[in-house]
């Protein structure tokens, strides 16, 4: 069974607009065992869209097409489609009643161009959308010989995902041979992607039958495990074991096999430990406190920090010494120490954070160049820092910082 | 002039991960006056890369291949190119001396996988990668009577961004006729898509020879002009012509006209005015501090901030009385005004923020409903606030509220 996604609408072929449906289509489709071969967009032109449908129908069984439902000139899917398979368009009287009650609720009068969106192709069946006007068609068909399943969709993510969840989901899983699915995902912070795999790799190696990607960002490492068998608790227990042998081989460097992101995991230590948390950052400006906060419910444990850019709020916001700043240089450890016990004691916190650094692009020197950044942790038993050369934009180093910093309070606290 | 771009390799068909180069591409391309017709990502599967590669051939005037270009059995392009059209592959003996150079410059031992990385499609030129192993190719060619210009290039967005604009692009410029595009960006910030595009729809579409897009984002409304032209002058004079004639009529609410974003524009404003900011946030978490201090240079007018999740830590950091909070409660206009005003005092800043609210999804109550955020600004001529019902998720709250307090410090900079 392959699964061909298309995406229709001009905007998305300028540099500023992009698909992000086929993600959400993709997850749903892979955990009913179906894989997706191809991905398309098209703009709004009937010739364009023809073709890549009648591409579609030869080459794929499950073909989603996403966008053009609309009541304008420019909205061409589903004339298109039909036109593709040969069949005509059926206006539906139900759907012409249902937009008509639709725009009298809202007093706002129908103007014709509208009619378009009640028109079904040949043989297919209409899908309600209760967030939008533009309702979506499924439908089964053959093309030359071959069994295909055609599904239409709106192209605003909340109208699509919602339309796909309730409609199309049950649809496809009465249509589909049961999938028995099983996924886990490891994430390791502060590691390499070529290290975390030498390690990895004769584990995983070993199980022909689950499937393992590696992932890699900034400060990030992630091991997707997926098994598929002939009942779901077969699949988990498969890739429950591989992901415990993997944690077993990589050790405290996994810092969730649940998929939790680390500033969830952090949060989870603090509260299991009944702990508090409050930070100084330089360098990060802010975004390590903006990472704690995004998770719900932080403020359980998150009593707040300060933005420290300059030297005078280093002092009076977390107590540091004007003349270590002096002596040591606003970007120290002896300095990223001050700031995680300033600001620990000043809040009254049982954990403190303090990050000084140099993000760049400018304001290296040769003694700290770009991408210097030190991170410190106290606690009531005492302090440690680190020294990190990080790579990259201004934002990847901002971004690494914070990483190394929370993934320091996890080790701390497990 | 139409091209297609696409993109190779099954990863880009998982939930986790997406194609991005072709935004660049786009932006390249339509900077020369060309078009992108379609896009597509297949798999680094022989028959399915060959078909695409066929249709390319067929409708598409100028084709992107991204990726596949590796010393893996999985990096099929080339061979799948050459074969979609019907010629060889040929080993090119200088390609096959640079890559045992490059080996051996790192004292590795090449395996002989790495040979394939020196087969050039019959007619290509080889296109250097000096951030990789893998050349490009570069094939100026007919098919079934078509001119057709082929780009092979390898998948990592630094190495493609590398070899499309040191080797592609001055072959392009010298291969297509002149473009003389000029383009201007207008921003809006918290104001409705609808709503700005009666005020501007009136003046745009008087002018047919000018693009104008509009798109919209959490708290910001932009218009894309574009524009070409018989000279580059003329062009830039049409865009700027209507750049003005917007800004007229949009008044105040645009913030830009160049493109730069809201906390850059904020930024060249304190700078202008030599004046000093300082942030109190609450629900926001250290957002409005860090995209404040995303701008390289903040330094210069950004002093810090406090992140005041706790009630304690709003007394603390920003001198909130801790009777305010009692009475008016945490989430008040009075405390937003206590915090700007608190936190500039403290910080000895020209301007003060402060931000309070919730950000759900829990935490709401019927007093106090999820997305209620108070902000404020304070400076030596007194405070203001603003309070605000934000829809959507805690992120997109969190943008919201950073996105108005930014624009209110704007507004009073003006």
């Amino acid at each position: 069974m392959l699964a061909e996604i298309i995406a229709i609408g001009s905007e998305l072929l300028t540099p500023f607009r992009q698909d992000t449906n086929s993600l959400y289509l993709t997850t749903k489709l892979n955990e009913l065992g179906v894989n997706v071969a191809f991905k398309d967009v098209v703009g709004d032109n009937a010739e364009h869209l023809t073709l890549v449908a009648q591409i579609a129908l030869r080459r794929a069984d499950i073909i989603i097409f996403m966008g053009g439902l609309g009541p304008t000139e420019d909205d061409l899917t589903r004339e298109c489609v039909a036109e593709a398979l040969g069949v005509r368009l059926v206006r539906d009287q139900d759907l012409v009643a249902d937009l008509y009650k639709r725009f009298a609720s809202r007093r706002a009068t129908m103007t014709d161009n509208n009619l378009q969106q009640a028109d079904l192709i040949e043989g297919a069946e209409s899908l309600p959308n209760p967030l939008g006007s533009a309702p979506g068609q499924w439908l089964e068909t053959t093309y030359d010989g071959d069994r295909r399943l055609l599904m239409l969709l709106p192209g605003p993510p909340f109208e699509l995902e919602r339309m796909f969840a309730e409609e199309c989901l049950p649809r496809l899983k009465a249509k589909l041979p049961p999938a028995y699915i099983a996924t886990r995902v490891l994430r390791l912070a502060m590691i390499g992607e070529s290290q975390a795999d030498s390690i990895a790799a004769p584990v995983y190696t070993k199980y022909d039958d689950i499937q393992t990607t590696i992932l890699a960002g900034a400060g990030e490492v992630q091991f997707h495990l997926k098994a598929s068998s002939e009942s779901q608790l077969v699949a988990q227990d498969k890739v429950d074991r591989l992901a415990e042998e993997l944690e077993d081989a990589l050790g405290e460097q996994v810092f969730s096999s649940g998929g939790e992101t680390l500033e969830q995991i952090v949060g989870y230590y603090l509260q299991m430990r009944n702990a508090t948390l409050a930070v100084a950052e330089s360098c990060t400006g802010g975004l390590l406190a903006e990472r704690i906060t995004s998770v719900s419910g932080s403020s359980r444990y998150f009593l707040g920090g300060a933005v420290v850019y300059s030297n005078e709020l280093k002092t009076l916001m977390a107590d540091v010494p004007p003349l270590l700043i002096q002596e040591q240089g606003a970007v120290s450890k002896q300095v990223a120490i001050a700031l995680a016990e300033g600001i620990r004691k000043k809040c009254r916190a049982n954990i403190g954070v303090g990050i000084t650094g140099v993000a760049g692009p400018t304001g290296g020197t040769d003694d700290k160049p770009v991408g210097l950044v030190y991170c410190a942790v106290a606690d009531s038993r005492g302090s440690e820092f680190t020294e990190n050369r990080f790579p990259g934009t201004r934002e990847r180093i901002r971004l690494y910082s914070t990483q190394r910093a929370l993934d320091m309070v996890r080790r701390r606290l497990i």
